[in-house]
Formats: C-alpha cells, sequence, structure tokens
C-alpha cells in the first residue's frame, strides 16, 4: 500500500514523462524550481506583519495555496528523483532536534542549538 | 485514520509548544525558514552540472537529505498553521497543469503556457 | 574612469581567472549561489520582529554585513557576465515605477500596481 | 562626491519616503522582498543548460535585466537601512577570500575552504 506522497510522485512521474520533460527534470534544476516558487510565496507574505500573516484575506489564501502546491511537487519529485523518503528524513531530523534543543533550554528562545556530536 | 503528513504536523506542533515556540511560529516567519533551507539545498547543487547532480556522491547526498528534511518540516508546519492541505492543493494544481498544458503542444518544451481562463 | 562596481567586477574576474574558476561561473551557477546566499541573509532575520530586525545586536549585524558582501559579490558578477549596468537597470525601472505608483494612489499601501502598458 | 550607489540609495528613499511606504520597509521586509525577486531570477535560468545560460535569447535577457534591477533596488535599500557599504564589505569579504582560497591548493576545484581562524 502506498503513501499519498508515493502516489503524487508517481503522478509527477508520469506527467513529465507523457511531456518528454524528464531531460529538464534533474535535481539541480528541480532545485531551483523549488527556490523559484519558495521566492514567490515569499513575496506573498513581505508587507505583511507577522499578526496579519496568521489570518490573510481569502485572495491572498488562495495564491499560498497554489504557491505552496508548486512547492510541495517540486519537493516531492526533487526527493523521488533522489531516491529520499520526505517524511523519514523529517522524522529522523526532529529525533536529533529533540535531543539538541533541550526543551528546559531553549524554552522561548530562538538562538541556535550547536551541532550535536557525532 | 490520519496520514503520515498529518502526524508529521502533529508532532512539529508538540515539538513546537513543549519548547513554547509557537510565537515564532508565524506564516511570515516560516515562509522566511522555508527560504533559508531551500537556499542551502540550492547551495549544495551549485557547481555540479546537472548530471553531476544526479548522482551526488554519499557526503553531498547526506547534506541534501537534510536540507530536505528541513525544507519538509518547515513547509508542513505552514501549511498546518494556514490549513491547508498539501497533497490535495498539489493534486489540484496537477489537474490544473494536465489541461494547461497539452502534451502534443508542449512536448520537450520547457516554454510556459499561459494562465488557463478561469 | 571606472566606478567602484566596475573596479569591484573586475576584481571578482581576476580571483576566479587565478584559480580557474571561470568554468563554473555560468549565470544559472551564479543565479544559484545568489540564492543560497539570499537564504542565508533571510535566516538571520526570520525569527526577529520586523522592529527588532531594524536594530540587530553586534554579532547579527557582522553575520548580516558577511552575507550581504556575498549577495553583492554574486550580484556583480552575474551582471558583469551578462553586461547589464546594475545600476542603470534599477535606475529605469526605478523610472518606471515613479510612473507606475502614483503617489496619490498608493501612499500607505503595500498593494501592486497593474503593470504599465508597454 | 557620493557614489552611483550613493545616489541610488536617496533615489529610493525620496521614493519610499513619498509614497509613506517608510513603514513597510524594515530589514527583515527588504530581506524578504530580496529574496523574492532573486526567486524570479534564478526561475528564469531552472531549465535552462549552463551553457544556454551564458547567451540567453533577447527576451529572456530583458526579464533578467529587469529582475537584476530589482535585486540591486532591494539590496541598496537593505543596506542603506542598516547603514552597511556594500562595496566595502565585498571587498572585505574578497580580502578575506584571497587568504582563505590559496590559488594553488583550489585551482580549478569547487569544494569549500574552511573558515579562516580568527
Amino acid at each position: 500500500m502506498s503513501t499519498e506522497l508515493e502516489r503524487l510522485a508517481a503522478r509527477l512521474q508520469d506527467f513529465a514523462r507523457v511531456r518528454d520533460w524528464e531531460q529538464f527534470h534533474t535535481p539541480k534544476n528541480l532545485a531551483m524550481a523549488l527556490a523559484g516558487e519558495v521566492g514567490e510565496l515569499v513575496a506573498e507574505f513581505q508587507w505583511l506583519t507577522p499578526e496579519e500573516s496568521q489570518s490573510p484575506d481569502a485572495e491572498t489564501l488562495g495564491r499560498v495555496r497554489s504557491e505552496l502546491a508548486d512547492v510541495t511537487a517540486y519537493l516531492v519529485r526533487l526527493a523521488d528523483l533522489l531516491d529520499i523518503d520526505l517524511v523519514e528524513a523529517a522524522n529522523s531530523k526532529l529525533d536529533e532536534n529533540e535531543r539538541r534543543y533541550d526543551p528546559d533550554l531553549y524554552r522561548g528562545s530562538a538562538r541556535k542549538a550547536p551541532p550535536l556530536p557525532s
């Protein structure tokens, strides 16, 4: 049984293959496409206060949803090509960050922890 | 039954709440954090040729996996705060792009299609 | 008489030539390097409020200065390769924006103006 | 006698003041605006090969010039608000990189040097 991200990755594969776009989909190019879409996402919030960004108007929210869709698509496609499981990678990183950021030491603080000893 | 992304979003919520970091996690700030991580991802590929980027060495691949983990975490956290379903949004966009990019017209071409009439 | 940006561009040319790095400095790669550095810059401000970002502490300001140096270097190098005069381009764009954003219509407003008729 | 960047900074200041946009121009917001414009720049090159990016067609080059203008404007405005001299900062960084990247050791190599001892 495949997950929803695996099904999305398969659909993105088909989409590219049918259009003979696999030639464009190298990790380098997809990382650039991802950066382009994240740039559009950031631009949606650039003049809003942090508080305003919590409840964007309907039009802004629609554009943000559309940008998040593009970001997700390029991210899933890139991870698929490099054979990286995004959810597994995020969960491993979270395991690490739970050790790295002791709640008592970092409560309410935005400062960065030193890397864990490897 | 929740999906793997819902479980990741819940875990990220807990991680922030326990550290009293919810105050930092506005959509504006999370979009910036996402841009920062995507910047680190792009930097991994900047001097590689598109071909080289297809088979990065083990060390580079490890760093790329770590950057993809961070990108995924901020993306899922941001979508959760705005109550946007990333997979649903990506699938809707793909429906739209299947209509927008006719395979016969756009085969092997990287040019951009005009927006669909709304 | 050359300007300070022309002198910086010439110095960056030499720096690359002496190290045989010109092979890496294509516009595509330099745009990626620029995105990577801007990602690091954005990360410096991600958890600060807009107000806090106006007077960063000395350590943050030092890192911001260093990121701005990197952004400037890649921007000037990229423009040099494409034979684009950055100051002239910025001034043309400002001419255009002065027509596009009538002060009476856009005073205190962050909304985007429609493109000028061409 | 002021430099061309100082004159551009002064013009950008006036442009913002006349429209009462200084309220939006915090370093945090300007860093986001810069990231948005760099995203658009990267998008222009995403599907080109590194070689193709060296001689973009006239239409692409026109859009690239326009994006570079926007990047320059936000960069100069941000540096002005933080009282950072971009050219001086870039030259200091270049001094440092000349020591950090010994031509004999790094000739033709894209690997990263360790930071200099401080």
